[in-house]
């Protein structure tokens, strides 16, 4: 029997926290004066006293460390409990939101999806608006964590390669992981803060700054419009790109930096390819749309830059409804979704550097063909990589097209027709946000939905979240039983 | 500098047996009376013309045996020298095609794709109908053989698995491979022969039965008419069922079982897999059917079980419109063609061995994460798989997936929209025929596309047919230096 009770104990404190973070928005609320004044104050005493008890009913079986097994646990439980609080003040304010919904927009937001329920955004409550914001910087800065310190030790994925790498070269510098992790706070506070800084001198408002902000550097893409983005045409997206892309990048770098090491990001094969990638497609996407913009050569690079950066760190804020591009900007648009940005930032998806992998194994297999009897063995960053990385990375693919489309099909046995269903679960499982087609794509939104297809979607962005086989993994009886 | 004359004079010898495989048709033509009676002939002075000149010219430096790369090339040049003759009938006949059209239909032939450029198939001149049928027939018989004595020695996605095996069981009992592929081509011919009789029995015109029994064992499914196989409804589609998978599962095993022995087809693992999922499949579109055939459990079974066994088989006969089914059974069938059968038999696309290898190695990797120290070996027909294998598989199925998606972006820039672009993209990879959507769904063709997809969706039939791989290596530098 696996003792649940030192995970209660850590989700107890995270709840207790969350409920703290309520307080900005209240305060949001009682400026704006509405009749909306006490609804985020109310779930924030909600959320406190339950994370306050369970803490306290848990504290008497806390110990040194965590089991595999209860760290398994409480990385999925976090990603469920929170979002379950978090969908309080949707439930109790002015968006009078059924459970479905409420819990929809909250894990959509702390998985740092995007994808919303509402619409009418640009008349809600100030109050609500923020705490959509705050949910995704909250999970943003969340997922930068897991995926350092939890998601390695887990073996998930091919994220082990990433677990001797940053603490050994940081272990010379820092002493101890909670100093990594609490020098990648004080980063990602500050990039959020240069962000909105630009947004405001270009002319933004102070909320939709701050709010824009926070949702840009946790690449979350929740907006303060219904129009998303398109409600800022101009200077803004070429700062959001920026932004965008820096958010993608991995964090354990930026600490570099800030150590002293200028050269560490350049050096990162991931960042490398990440920007290659990026550079790439916005030249394409550009040169597409100067057939559509062909007056206007400025609008063809900032639309392709801005989308282009947006779908692929995952952010999925939009300008445009991208639908009328054509089809083959439509298509190579699904297909980008699935890159995703680097491991160790708040990008999602299945990350270049399993393609850089990938690519590795694939080229030492054609060396094979040609010399049967050769031993060769893919390299990445320049080192060796064990057979266990590669097949670990292998089984996170098939994972992630089998969710795909075991999602499509569930989907669309709802109702939904094929477009939706395989845009609706690739967006949910890469975390995006927008899907493609009338209903869920750049200008449409998830409300219409049916209630079985959403509840699909949430727990699709959960798996996604977490690399799909650290939620998958609850599931087989040898979990348990071990 | 590759010696090319052998591989020359191959061809050449095989350009030559096409030519004389057009003879039939000629009668046919002749029989029929309206003036399309030498088109055939002259094609068939063409090609035999052309064939024995090639491989006299390269008479004088046949060797022993191929090298390696001969080898690679002449697989390859095989599958686009034989339909560049095949498409003479279409350009010199009735249906006065255009080379582009005329090329399709016969790589889509010869691959036993059974796309189609034409329509009223149903006034079509026999001959030119019993040719669309001959070249499906043999290209069924090829595809056995290249894939049992070709592609494992090219260690090519993993069919190195079946070299030692077919071999070393059948070396006890025949002593030569050329005596493998006679008896093998004696059950081809022997199950189309049964198969055209039952038709025969079933009311078809001895020309329906012959035709249909062509294509049904080579899962081509080329049809005599625009309706395919919906002019048969009724107890044809069960017969065609049954002969559908006879022609998917591993024709070895027939071998073996004209051999003495019975067991060896029930003991494979391939076997029972592909017979499990058909019925699993079956059982759930039935399922479905009942509440499109309400009054009619009859028609549920019957079209569930048709339209199953035709896409996984990839024979791609079509008795109804299934894009009116609902989105649930359209996404199904779209996943289904990306099944297959088994390896070894005329089916295409990605196989269900190649499945069978992925989950066993999946399998391990769980394992792996509980138990992070241990060493565990995946298995498959209960022999532990070399990494060498399944790192051969997982190349094949990110080639696959990664020629879907650039087909699917590269037919999308001709201007065919999404669902179009991808499933196009898929049912010429997988060599299956039909598409989704209007167009090219199991109610259209591809007579409308743009000259530049039929191009593209030329080159990805003799792709997918030939395991990709076997073609795309064709392509890299390395392989002509070597
Ligand atoms: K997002
Ligand atoms: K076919």
């Amino acid at each position: 029997m696996i003792d649940l009770r030192p995970v209660g104990y850590v989700i107890g404190l995270l709840v207790l926290a969350l409920g703290v973070t309520m307080i900005p928005s209240f305060l949001v609320d009682l400026a704006e004066g509405r009749g909306h004044r006490f609804v985020l104050l109310e779930s924030a005493f909600i959320t406190m006293a339950f994370g306050a008890l369970l803490a306290l009913a848990c504290a008497n079986a806390v110990q040194e460390g965590l089991t595999l097994q209860q760290t398994f646990i409480l990385t999925t439980a976090v990603w469920v409990v929170l979002p379950l609080f978090g969908a309080l003040p949707f439930m109790l304010g002015e968006t009078d939101a059924r459970f479905v919904d409420a819990f929809f927009e909250a894990i959509s937001g702390m998985t740092t999806t995007g994808s919303t329920v509402f619409s009418g955004l640009d008349t809600m409550p100030k109050g609500l608006l923020l705490w959509r914001g705050t949910l995704q910087w909250l999970g943003g800065i969340g997922i930068i964590v897991v995926a350092m310190v939890f998601l390695p030790e887990l073996r998930v994925g091919g994220m082990q390669i990433f677990r001797a790498e940053a603490f050994d070269t940081m272990g010379k510098i820092l002493p101890r992981a909670s100093a990594i992790a609490a020098q990648i706070s004080v980063i990602y506070l500050g990039l959020t803060m240069v962000c909105g800084l630009c947004y405001l001198v270009l002319g933004m408002s102070p909320f939709d700054a701050t709010v824009h902000s926070l949702t840009t550097i946790s690449t979350g893409g929740f907006s303060n419009y219904d129009a998303s983005f398109g409600t800022f045409s101009g200077a803004p997206e070429y700062v959001a790109s920026v932004f965008m892309i820096l958010a993608a990048l991995p964090f354990v770098r930026y600490v570099q930096l800030l150590n002293g090491n200028s050269r560490a990001i350049w050096q990162d094969t991931q960042v490398r390819g990440f920007l290659l990638v990026i550079f790439t497609l916005t030249a394409v996407t550009t040169l597409v749309l100067t057939s559509i913009f062909p007056h206007h050569w400025e609008d063809a690079v900032r639309e392709g830059l801005f989308n282009i950066t947006s779908i692929i760190s995952g952010t999925g804020y939009a300008s445009v409804d991208y639908m009328e591009w054509g089809p083959f900007l439509i298509t190579m648009f699904f297909f980008i979704g699935l890159i995703g940005g680097c491991a160790g930032s708040t990008a999602c998806s299945i990350k270049i550097f399993r393609y850089q992998l990938l690519l590795a194994s694939l080229k030492v297999q054609i060396r094979q063909i040609y010399a049967p009897s050769g031993v060769f063995l893919p390299r990445y960053d320049g080192r060796p990589i064990s057979e266990d990385v590669i097949n670990s990375v292998v089984a996170y693919f098939v994972m992630f097209i089998v969710s795909l489309g075991v999602l499509t099909l569930a989907l669309s046995l709802t109702g939904l027709d094929l477009v939706t269903s395989v845009s609706g679960a690739a967006t949910a499982l890469a975390n995006i946000g927008p899907g493609l087609g009338d209903e869920i794509g750049p200008s449409g939104n998830f409300q219409g939905l049916n209630d079985v297809a959403k509840w699909l979607l949430c727990f699709a962005m959960l798996a996604g979240r977490l690399e799909l086989l650290a939620v998958y993994t609850l599931f087989t009886a040898r979990f348990w039983r071990a």
